[in-house]
């Protein structure tokens, strides 16, 4: 099995917290952007993809979040409601704020950016009053993702989420998500992914991550065992460290750790394979899997959507992660 | 003739100032944007679309403008060029600011509306320093449109460039486009309009823009006589304003008043009407054509402009132009 | 006599618009801040004392401006009511802005500096809507002073008052008053600066005030008959440009040019020297002197004004004024 | 004894890090400030007032802050110099910045307000890189004072002063001093206070302060032991919970609690009034004293100091604290 316990006596599987917003995916690949012609609209966001790939793979899902009072608000709310995702924790502000933008380019499979519209976005003005304690007590799983501490009031809504889930039990992922340009400050972001991440129980993040939380604190190391520990002194039962290519290792607190393969795919994209990785693991250590059978679901997940045009809508339902991961090819990494 | 005089001794025609962004229209219409799910980019805003059509009908053009570092930036940039206008007036922001957007929504041939981007936006960052006196007075004439004048520096860029193009006998056409949404306040946005409106000699706009004006000073009116004759007390030798669907009417200092007709079309949007317009009727005037004659290739223009998709890359060829002319039906205005 | 005529038919002689803040100047004098330790509390800003001085001398006066919801707020609106100055055009900040201050340090006579807190200041927030027209038709004149045009909406409700000052034939003098910590930018300054020159009847300021307006448009020539004529093309009768210890000369549009002269005084400090020039001026002009005895009675003023510890408490009634012409020495300059 | 235990190999006693600004007391009292004339400049800032307390009884004391680059800053810099206290960590801002001012008003002994200017004040500008681990390692407690959380970056350079001192045993004392006026929302101000006193060994504030920190986490119980209780779950050994008129309980986590007494004292003013007790508990804890102790040498120099005009230089030392605990009265609170 593995270290984690969920309250089972909670109506919801996963609340995700934070970012909504769209992706315009350019339709012609292989070029730079400003070569590209057409667009195609998806909803996206670290947390809202992994609340969608939740929701394909059966669990019962909901959204803490915030949308602008415009037709890309009501676009993504309605995504959201058709993937039965519960919208009930979702507001609509009333200040103007836009929906956050993401244009993608693919100038080749390996070589992929994102130009971000992040001005004035209403998924950072998501206010702590609008959380609510009721809701996230319903609860077995929250989803944090730490662009939603960018910016005052999301920051300090994630901060009361966090609150609410120690005090009820409800077992908190940290998908760390750190993006420099919503950002202004390095020494800003560390403060509070580090506040942040003493108050959760699983942290999946990349190595770059860990290291801009430990710069702050004069810690150089860039040490996986030293990473993981650190956070097994606060709350923390689990921890994942990704090494792009090299694959991830999860750490748990007894003092094993775990690595993942990789499902070889025809690669699109590399857009979205943090956030299906991320669906299928939780999935899997949700439903009885040990952590190593977890990482092998979020590795097939991965494979499936990096091959596919969007993040959001490539996500696959249980039945489709289970026939690939029976016939794909698995690389096991020693 | 016209009222009009024109400096033949430059090696420019006209020289636009002020928004470039990029209209994002969607290939889905008669339809709500929450249904819509592919766009096609162009490049936009209303001076950018003038200089357009001013280079299709063989005008030699410039452009003073501010453009983002980024792929949005440089696909204006490219695209202007290739229409053979001149961008040695477009500089290039050098702090994080983004291109804005327009998301068009045609629901209906006369239903349509526009979701627009315009925080932080790279053109409204012109500053004053970066518009030339030696560039300015090239010109015969200096387009300016109004939406330049919502935020400092563009605001004070706009005014720098009208000291120089009155200083160098610079004919100065302002094509008001007033558009709420960049502006947080009438007064402030009026104040500007009218010390913008003195010192040029060709103001076009709607009924609705002119009443905007007047509201701040107390009057009331909404006489078109009156608004015209204010402005001809200031510099102004020729008014247009504008009454949607009853047509334009074009009034000249000498007292006399002139009415476009129409040219029918199979509209697709409505977007696009003015722009089109307004360069093909400066093209007549400073072509020694008659102030009705100059209406009519505006209108002309116009009812090219809104059967096809786009704004800028709508705009007619002068091949083109003088071929509807003399081939569509026309119903004078009585 | 001089160049200017007056409404008579008006009840208000002089409305002032523009800033009211608080000076605290160090009781300690001849050391540096540092080393002081208590302060007076007076009324200052320059269109303030200029009212003041104007009331002193018996004018019926007004003033337009906005002061904070504070004790500070009242203080200076009280003490204007005790100088029988009209305050129905004085509103009050509702948004928590605070009251502009300016500590004063006098390490010499001759070495004094200001320091300015002007973070979010009442004066500043003085909104178009809250000037009105009917009020300022009944002033035979309006003084503006240029700090009021530093930020919206004070800005633009300095422009609002310049229309209908215009418009009712209200004499207009513009005190530069240029004061570089306010501002942002250079050339945002000069443009404004250059957009209400063109509507005053008299400016008045330094060399370097004007120098600094003229640079915006490539003027380098820092020529007083120039600077002086160009003024005369718009509306100006009259223009004083200030050299320091050198005195000032006024310019009329005839052609003429008036020199003052000076009484020597036993300076405390520089501070106010401007202001109670202006206000002596002022009056001198409205009441049938020649602009040379009007610039006389404002040089008596100025040296009154330095040689005691406040700006706005010093200023002067019309006998002190008219006793200290009489008594004290006069020197000419050549 | 009391349950602290202080590292006793360190060079400094004390490090206080947060707001230093300058008072300006009214000279004349018993009177609204519209009414008041002259100012007396005094250093203020609750965590300077403490510092200056703290070395005045004779503890090695240190400051972490920021001052303006004016004459305002470095009267405060020269001020903690003479007061002899170490100012290595005291940074100069380069933005422009102003110093913060409180300007105080005495109607009455129990009728005293503020008038506060705390827009772009230097002390919120200190910065996280700003912080010195081996500062910080180098005293024996930290004292925090709630009002340097108001803003990032300073509120940030607080996480990043706990991490430090929490790492290396520096105790830590945490002054809630909330002022509502540095913060724009509520739920904002609580989830911060609430983060910080997690890692704090000691937090004093009064009844009001704490219910602000949990009706954010919807507590409402406003019950102190329930309060106390809480805080000793993290990291907290002590705290204080103050009740006005009423006095204060110390509650330690072995469940005891101790209720301070008063000196009564012929008061000026009651401003000063919890950073002299601050300062003169902190010192008792230090040096051997029970908590009963402690917080008799609080109320003692408490009363001291609120008979006098200032807070900062009225703190007495040592030999005039020790004077009059012997000969003052006290009445214990039953």
């Amino acid at each position: 099995m593995n270290p984690l316990t969920f309250k089972q006596d909670r109506p919801l599987d996963l609340i995700a917290i934070g970012r909504l917003c769209i992706d315009l995916n350019a339709n012609e690949t292989n070029r730079p952007m400003e070569e590209t012609n057409t667009f195609t609209k998806y909803v996206g966001g670290s947390p809202a993809n992994i609340a969608i790939g939740s929701a394909r793979l059966g669990q019962k899902t909901g959204f803490i979040g915030k949308v602008s009072d415009d037709q890309m608000g009501r676009f993504i709310t309605n995504y959201l409601e058709k993937n039965k995702i519960d919208t009930q924790g979702v507001t609509v502000d009333q200040t103007g704020a836009v929906t956050g933008l993401a244009f993608t380019e693919i100038k080749s499979p390996s070589d992929c950016s994102i130009l971000m519209y992040r001005d004035n976005v209403a998924d950072l003005k998501l206010h702590p009053s609008e959380v609510s304690e009721d809701y996230i007590k319903q609860a077995k799983v929250l989803l944090v993702s730490g662009t939603a501490l960018a910016q005052s009031p999301s920051r300090e809504a994630v901060f009361v989420a966090l609150e609410y889930a120690n005090k009820h039990n409800v077992t908190v992922f940290f998908d760390l998500d750190y993006r420099p340009y919503t950002w202004t400050d390095e020494a800003e972001t560390a403060v509070y992914y580090n506040l942040a991440a003493e108050k959760c129980d699983v942290i999946i993040g990349t190595r770059e991550e860990f290291d801009m939380m430990e710069k702050l604190l004069n810690i150089n190391e860039s040490d996986d065992h030293y990473t993981a520990s650190r956070w097994f002194s606060y709350r923390a039962e689990l921890v994942v460290i990704k090494h792009g290519g090299e694959g991830s290792i999860a750490y748990t607190k007894d003092g094993d750790s775990h690595r993942s393969g990789i499902f070889p795919a025809k690669v699109l994209k590399t857009f979205g394979a943090g956030d299906s990785y991320a669906s299928a693991f939780i999935y899997g250590l949700m439903n009885q899997k040990t952590v190593s059978e977890a990482m092998k679901m979020g590795s097939a997940s991965a494979s499936i959507v990096i091959s596919r045009h969007s993040c959001s809508d490539a996500m696959p339902t249980i039945e489709e992660l289970q026939n690939y991961i029976d016939t794909a090819e698995y690389e096991p990494v020693v």
